[in-house]
């Protein structure tokens, strides 16, 4: 722990911590979208080929299975797993594994909206846990998100998934590919988006179906109103051109172009295992402030289930735990207005669906000197606001 | 009529003619976008400012209705409209007016989709007329396009609507907003996207409502999953942050930039009259032209209706409408590949559900004096074209 009475000298280069839109990969420069093929149709084939580009290029780097097919679907990746909802499920039932903010939209989605008849929920005791993932019955369809941004808790890998099984796996996965290693060939629906760990821009997602899924789509059509923007089959048939970079719907060619540069620079520093390590220490540097600062603790419980990329803490200061959850979510607030102020940090406060507290963005756009550079100011920040409270 | 026999000497400045996403404001350029507030949370206060500036700025500079209250939604247009249908249609019986490849697809999202029971479509006889407007029970909600973008028909005005009516009236204007003169005060919902006549970009709808439309969401509550990037209503009630700015999705803040630099375009050259002046006068370079051709007339069949914006053209040469309707399908691309190869204008191909035939935008992003450089290598690619099929 740094001296918390003096502002450190030090400031973060690039202080951009949010968890989405995240810190643009080091060295953007919007003048390199000069050949953004912007004024033109999507539908040109020069068009086309720039978003079968991303298609192909995220396949390539993440090594996903050859037979997923993957789609750009427009709405982030809240349109991608509404996407994957609405065509997929209500042919069995469903198990659902929610922990913090994003789950339960997704079993709100499913329960209230879908009003999917037959859904068993996998809940965790606390926000900061995990439920028993060894309840899960995989005859079913089950969602859960890979890592849950809100709390900043993950899966740890995906061996509570069999290779065999009869249900799909519906995986929210956007603040995890890219940032930490994913079993694709355990999940049978991948949803990310650019403006995570690519630092790309929001309104895109992407959505990844293995053979099972598409299978489900012949097999099964479901009885409600699919807007047209999130339809990808028709007659029980995928629609082919949706995942050959036809898109259904216009995306912004200049966030296309802004994401093609994120993919060329993960190939450019290595490729896939280089962002996943950048990630890894990012968590390291603040895993290290964690353990010598007496006032502060992840908000994961299971240290194998702390997210490398949404990295959530809560303070444990007696003063600070002995105020009321109002009191509680201001003092945390004024930590990072105070940071803010100061152009140290971005960004930084805790979902708003979570416990007070921080959140610091730790994924591969990041640089390990600036969450360094960050912890220092959270010490000062800290010490500042907890002495209005004396 | 130029020589059809030589290349013309001039070609356009800006070779974009493309329908969506269309060309980009004169002198764009990527640099501009530096300020984006990018890698930073879209929830951020600094963040919904800019998002409030795009919604208060549109208002302005439209002059929307006081009461009428506006959001950014995912998905284009597109998304902007089916959140619209989802969210109010089935209150009552509904009348469609379709003539051309959107109204077709609103009409199958409200047949095919969310299956409201009692419809009534009002068709036009042929691609290129409109329905019979006075034929619309206005007693019941009215779904339509105020500007055919696929036929390049239009409404003339909105005399037809009733100021007294008890049914909504749902505008798709997407490609008329800033190009025409729209008259908002008659339309409960309007629809349109950045993509078109401002030059931005694709992935981002307005949705601008009435106060009957926010009436609506009080008494009828839609028994039908709405996705949640769709959701603009809880319990009755409008989501006022959704039209504050807070927007339900992730939007790319890049985007949001871009449109805030094609608006203060907008501003600079004279506001709203001063666009639909510049539409107006791409209009009319190519009526002038049409008036002198003997090949070509325009798709819309009566003048009042011929669209400023997307300008829908078919050949009438009796060696052309002699073919086979693929030949005349294949000869029209031809003479689209001709002028595309040689830089002289992109994308002014017909809609892939249109007759075949041009299209061509004439926003007012498009200059006047590019249109004019345009047509003469329309004279020359039909000329070459057709002694192919000599």
């Amino acid at each position: 722990m740094s001296n918390p009475l003096s502002k450190p000298a030090l400031k973060p280069e690039r202080p951009w911590f949010s968890s989405g839109p995240c810190a643009k990969p080091p060295g953007w420069d919007p003048g390199d979208l000069k050949g953004a093929f912007v004024g033109r149709s999507h539908r040109h084939p020069e068009g086309r080929a720039r978003l079968r580009e991303v298609i192909e290029t995220s396949r390539r780097l993440l090594g996903l299975p050859p037979d997923h097919r993957l789609a750009i679907i427009p709405g982030s990746d809240t349109g991608a797993v509404e996407t994957a909802l609405w065509n997929l499920l209500g042919h069995t039932g469903v198990e659902v594994c929610a922990w913090e903010n994003f789950g339960l939209t997704w079993l709100h989605d499913i329960v209230e909206q879908l009003r999917v008849p037959d859904v068993t929920v996998h809940r965790a005791a606390s926000y900061g846990g995990l439920p028993d993932l060894s309840a899960v019955d995989f005859s079913r369809d089950v969602v859960f998100t890979w890592n849950g941004t809100t709390s900043g808790v993950r899966v740890p890998d995906a061996d509570w998934i069999p290779a065999d099984r009869d249900g799909l796996t519906i995986c929210d996965a956007t603040s995890a590919v890219f940032g930490m290693d994913v079993d694709f060939a355990k999940l049978d629906v991948v949803t990310w988006s650019w403006q995570k760990a690519l630092g790309g821009e929001g309104a895109h997602g992407m959505l990844a179906l293995s053979p099972a899924a598409v299978e489900r789509l012949a097999v099964f059509r479901p009885d409600r109103p699919i807007p047209k923007v999130f339809r990808i089959a028709r007659d029980g048939a995928l629609l082919d051109e949706v995942f050959d970079g036809f898109f259904v719907n216009s995306p912004s060619m200049l966030a296309v172009e802004d994401v093609l540069t994120a993919l060329d620079w993960v190939e450019r520093i290595g490729g896939t295992p280089a962002t996943v390590a950048r990630s890894r220490a990012n968590l390291d540097a603040v895993a290290r402030w964690v353990r010598a600062t007496p006032y502060v603790e992840f908000l994961a419980e299971d240290p194998r289930t702390v997210s490398p990329t949404s990295i959530c803490l809560r303070f444990t200061h007696p003063r600070f735990t002995a105020l009321p959850a109002p009191e509680q979510a201001a003092f945390a607030r004024r930590v990072c207005a105070r940071i803010e102020e100061n152009g140290a940090g971005y960004d930084i406060g805790a979902h708003r669906e979570a416990p007070p507290g921080l959140r610091i963005w730790g994924g591969p756009t990041v640089d390990t000197a600036d969450v360094e550079a960050l912890l220092p100011w959270i010490d000062w920040a800290f010490a500042q606001t907890l002495g209005e409270y004396a």
